[in-house]
């Protein structure tokens, strides 16, 4: 939860002054967000969200994610779209910082939500994948395997401190992706952390999808690994056999997965706990000075992987 | 900035089975609040401030907090107006906590006043001084004279870590107060914070006042003593008189200041600035490990301590 850069209301005026959204009547910094500033902005337009990208964005990774939601919501798909000023531009300055302002969507997280729920973030999992055929900038999986051995390496020397045996755990599951990592599965562009508070309801309708950060090129059915891990799992870390299932059937209304994409997804589920447990492990070590952010429990992750390593194949996951 | 408690959609949603608001569209935990963890909360009814009161305020002055933005409210005054529920009661329980809806202001904090916002904001102070009369509920000033020697006793030995020769400033002024303060002027509920970021103005009209968690009741000069310190003074800390003489008029052209009043205006400009000099001092010294919220500089208010020991009366401050 954090504001890392204050807007004040002279400099907020003159970057919009670039912009037709009549006089502004509020900002309120949000709370939440570990990557970037967040606000709530109301114009006499409307409600939008500003965001300033802090350095743990890459610059050059901005025009693939405000045009991919710009795509996205040209669409028909419903996400945050891309505002542009009279110059055509959705991509600015402000305080230095490089900065866009997106349209605010309604809506709440579920936190916990049922297999019709699960079904409707499935359904709208393969919409966003067919919705962003046609996208002509692409951007490499950088938490894709080839991006673990690193970040690895790196927890190496703290993971036991955070959980008993997790060094292990960690080089014994690294091994096992890069053997037998697919590759060649169906892929195109996925959302890559579509967790539940990433997706909104409202009044048990999907409203909305948001926080594209993590967007890239990478296998379709990795997406569906994210987000068996996001979304079926209960509070006490155990697997919960219905929700999966309702988000698969919700995928396969739109999209029917192939036969080798099923055989893939419990390495691909182990591969997507993999990769959340070695960035939270890293965060948990690395907690700066003064830092706004509690980080999450790395060991919800580890209790994820060691299920999807006891997984006989799709069907666990409640595959037809 | 911080929410200190996280509030999901279920918990809410059961809260608001009490209130006639219609169907919750979102809600956005917001940055900014040291005491209080603040939620924007849309429904089908409008935009709302949702308050969860946190250790840091005594709940039993939440009546004299709440009842006085629906008093002031009710006579016309630009401020927050606590939503009520069926019940009739604006005071409920969430996750655990004392919580309270006020209706949304918009409205931004303006970074660098002119000499016409400060009239605004005297003028504005004055109008919250008349409309509080007849509030039946009174509130010691916590932060008065008497809390003072306590403060300064906490201060005391990391003083001069913060700034050499700080400790003995502290000494001398409280001395000073404890000599000087006024006794016999006019007194009432008072803001006791109108700081810039706590007064919204909208196109260059003052839209309304907000954070009344330091109300109470003592000298209405004191409130002007606080506005000075906080609207006057430049981002050099150079004291800017017409802003404070403009501030004053403001005040005026609503309520003639009589000649005890003036003569205090010093020695009360004095005691506002050591008030939040100690408090700031404290924060200065004690941030808990893992704070959310990053101290202000308690430097600031040595600094327009300084100042007011310098003046010679009241038409240092532009009085006419």
């Amino acid at each position: 939860m954090a504001v890392y850069t204050e807007v004040s209301d002279e400099t907020l005026e003159a970057f919009l002054e670039a912009y037709d959204l009549g006089q502004v009547l509020s900002l309120k910094g949000i709370a939440g967000g570990v990557e970037n500033t967040n606000y709530m902005l109301h114009t006499q337009a409307g409600s939008y969200i500003l965001t300033l990208y802090e350095k743990r964005v890459a610059e050059e990774d901005l025009p693939f994610f405000v045009g991919l939601m710009d795509h996205l919501s040209n669409a028909g798909f419903p996400c945050p779209a891309p505002i542009r000023n009279r110059a055509g531009d959705a991509l600015g300055k402000l305080c230095g910082r490089p900065a866009a302002m997106v349209s605010f969507l309604e809506g709440m997280e579920v936190k916990h939500p049922t297999p019709d729920h699960c079904f409707a973030a499935g359904q709208t999992m393969a919409k966003l994948h067919a919705s962003a055929k046609g996208f002509q900038i692409t951007r490499k999986n950088a938490l894709d395997p080839s991006g673990w051995p690193e970040l690895a390496q790196a927890a190496q020397s703290g993971a036991d401190s955070v959980e008993p045996g997790l060094a292990k755990l960690i080089t014994d599951e690294l091994k096992f992706s890069q053997d037998n990592w697919p590759t060649k599965i169906p892929e195109g562009v996925i959302h890559a952390d579509m967790f539940k508070d990433n997706v909104f309801f409202l009044n048990e309708t999907l409203s909305g999808v948001i926080d594209f950060y993590f967007a890239c090129n990478d296998f379709f059915a990795y997406d569906l690994a994210v987000g068996i891990n996001a979304w079926c799992f209960d509070d006490d870390l155990s697997f919960m056999p219905e929700h999966s299932a309702a988000l698969l059937a919700g995928y396969g209304s739109e999209r029917v997965l192939e036969a080798q994409e099923l055989k893939a997804l419990p390495t691909l589920c182990r591969g997507a706990a993999l990769r959340f447990l070695l960035t939270r492990v890293n965060d948990w070590l690395n907690v700066p000075p003064g830092a706004l952010v509690v980080p999450h429990d790395p060991k919800a992750f580890s209790a994820r992987l060691r299920f999807h390593q006891s997984a006989a194949d799709a069907t666990t996951y409640g595959a037809a």
